[in-house]
């Protein structure tokens, strides 16, 4: 059992109104929040949600201070401090450390203290596991990869030979690492495979989704720099960079060899064409595609939402038919300004 | 073996024509049918075949049965009554209960009769597995997970701890329910976890395809109503909700907090952005982006079909110049109705 | 350790310059590579590299040659040769031969001699591995499913049951071979399942991805020619045909019963829908969608790269306007070309 003014402390936020003695047994939304649990408001379409909540105590902003009838955690980042709040209520790691009896170590793998490796998980010959990493039930940990100290592999992870993570690395069920990247060289029609050679490094405090692929380098290594965010269904393609702290959504795919910058963030379904530099500070939005470098940071777009079907098919057949409208509306142009120089094109 | 009569008599419509004593084997296409087959006519395209198939009987509707000259099952729905002969051939289900030798079941995990519990899966403490629960290789059933009577996880299948799925619910290999929601709070630049505390619920007779991904929710949960019908490589994130007996194709991306109504029909790598709403009976056809809620029934797009290269090049130039045709075009419409006023804009 | 000789022996290409007796400790490229390595020039970008490079010797085209002070194999296909040679330093498969004590491995399967059935992997009843077969770590071979001589699953891959493997397939983590197709009858608003009783075959030398799923057929089987590649994060939905020798990029989705040609190229992201023929060499640039069959040979597009949002933005309010600006264009040619009857529309 925590209190409010614990908690307060903990996050280094002062607690305005309220008593610091108030027992907190969880989080919840402004709208379901029951006396004992602490709520926030980070987006505005909540805020008609301020006036009736019955938290113990909100965090929010001091634009929102105003309209807030309960107690306080004022702060320029809501979002921040709900983080390190809601981590305090939050199910701890597996806590059991040791080897489960039906995995199976290679004798040469080298595994620190205060390590667990979880039922049915295979770790091969040669493979380093620093102390602190937890490898959830169902894993693989190939030969010679590296886990980093407090890293965790939650169930069912495939971490291919040599590859190497950081720290406190997490990679949810399902997510591959260090798969074959899609090297191949044709003759005369046929594909000869290359050998995919290089391997991955995984910087500290990466997050890895479910069932996200990150194929090894062909002769270098794939860059997944610190902090960098995958979510789930992502494929990173061989000798693709990430740079360090950018975040990117579900579904999205990068080719091999691109060049993604730090502190980018990429819509859910991106596409990254190969061979291709994206600046530091770039955003792109879901299901949009990128065949050129990027030079400057911005927000960048190429995606259409939906029209209703029938309006759609008009669009879509007036699209097929652009460069002839356009080549009609010059004609135009030039028959109607004909006897103006300066307008003609 | 099966007689045209007992399967006339099993799915409820009479057979016309033919002999109910004929034994039938087994369902094939109208063209491949050999005798001692049921056949079945529902996609207008094969009505070609129908005139030389070979099969026993064929399933139909009145409009083709002028044109049938071998036994038939006349039906207003030819689809749902093959469905329903067809399963009468389809390989049982593993008829095996107990649990194998190599599976690890915690001691506190509640087993119920008639369950099978296959190689190398894990079950962990708290889980419960009602009556007739079917746990192929290779799964994970996480912590206090519930797996509702009748329910199937085929192999390879990872259920993280709390995750709620109800009866009859059956999930393709390599598929992952109650992963963490990508949850990111920006401190000045680094990404800070928001704790996925919510988990994931799975109503009735919900089937989930191979490596689809279904995030636990960050407070409340995640939910996917009774028969909703999810296809492979499908990424659902934290809170969205499914209505009730909507299908989504393979590859479908829905980012979080969206919310699909009932009877929605979404096509193969259909984005859908977070926070909004789609109203019952909504269809989006294939590759479309939903960025804003539907509040209407009916057939939404935005995906552009391919055009040959060098003509799509031109188009996707005109495009980026779209905003000054569409001025161009009215400045000549200012000049050439200038004599009009009630047509200038 | 090998020579510069034997290499150039090898793979059947002289070398030019150089001492034969030179050794070679690996591959590498031309920027990075160290006295010892061979190098390659295969894409243009990297011409600037070939004056400097420290290699012993570079694989390259004949237009290259001049350009190249160290020791040389010219080649027509560089990309091929260097294939050849990068293979000489890939790792081996593995050599151990035999069953691990972990795995299950059913007494009615056949597994025939020089074959290696790795830790906690499950081989069904009546599966068949023929001679040479790799089953890695953690993976589900099902009933009566067939791996044909040379084929490798690398790990924690699922191949259902009766699925056929040619020979020499290789098969990535993750990857689903056989799972349930989507079929859906629907019964008055409820989703009817049609079992899915046909099976899927993988010709000889196929490479199936990271986390990548095939569905098997519905009646028939879904079929993947000879020499086909699927890269990561793939869809191949039920009765589907895909052509010898095509290669398909990540994250592209191909539905139910599409038949692509041979030798035909997709890039990433593709959507195929259902029901369609693609002619052989074919090529798709990534993130476009085929709705329609296309029965000649070439490239084909119907993707749109980024632009800054708020132009895109712009284009986009434009391209929903697009049906009335023509309407409005033809109504402004009516009028100014009024005096000239053949132009009028």
């Amino acid at each position: 059992m925590r209190t409010l003014g614990e908690i307060a402390e903990t996050v280094g936020v002062p607690l305005r109104g309220g008593d610091v003695a108030t027992p907190v047994t969880g989080v919840a939304t402004l709208q379901s929040a029951k006396p004992g649990q602490i709520s926030f408001l980070i987006n505005p379409r909540y805020r008609q949600y301020l006036s009736n909540t019955q938290a113990s105590a909100v965090i929010l902003s001091q634009r929102d201070a105003d309209s807030c009838c309960v107690p306080m955690l004022v702060t320029d980042n809501p979002h921040v401090v709900y983080a390190h709040v809601a981590a305090l209520f939050a199910p701890a790691p597996p806590t059991t450390r040791g080897i489960h009896p039906t995995a199976c170590v290679s004798p040469t793998a080298q595994i620190a203290d205060a390590t667990w490796i979880g039922p049915h998980s295979v770790v091969e010959a040669g493979a380093v596991l620093e102390e602190g990493v937890i490898v959830g039930p169902h894993c693989v940990v190939g030969e010679f990869a590296v886990l980093g100290s407090n890293t965790r592999l939650v169930a069912s992870v495939t971490v291919c030979h040599g590859v190497r993570l950081g720290q406190r690395v997490l990679v949810h069920p399902g997510a591959v690492i260090g798969s074959d990247g899609f090297g191949l060289a044709n003759d005369h029609g046929q594909w000869v495979k290359i050998p995919q050679l290089g391997g991955v490094q995984v910087g500290d405090d990466v997050e890895i989704g479910a069932n996200t692929t990150v194929d090894r380098g062909t002769l270098e290594d794939t860059i997944i720099e610190q902090g960098v965010k995958l979510d789930n269904q992502i494929q990173i393609a061989h000798n693709v960079r990430i740079g360090a702290h950018s975040a990117l959504a579900g579904c999205v795919g990068i080719a091999g060899s691109a060049r993604i910058g730090r502190h980018c963030v990429l819509g859910g379904g991106v596409g990254v064409a190969g061979h291709l530099d994206i600046a530091d500070h770039v955003q792109i939005t879901g299901m949009s595609l990128v065949t050129d470098s990027l030079t400057e940071a911005g927000v960048y777009s190429s995606s259409l939402p939906v029209q209703p079907h029938r309006r759609w098919n008009k669009i879509s057949a007036r699209l097929r038919q652009l460069d002839g409208l356009a080549r009609r509306l010059f004609a135009l142009e030039n028959k109607c300004f004909s006897d103006d120089p300066t307008k003609r094109r």
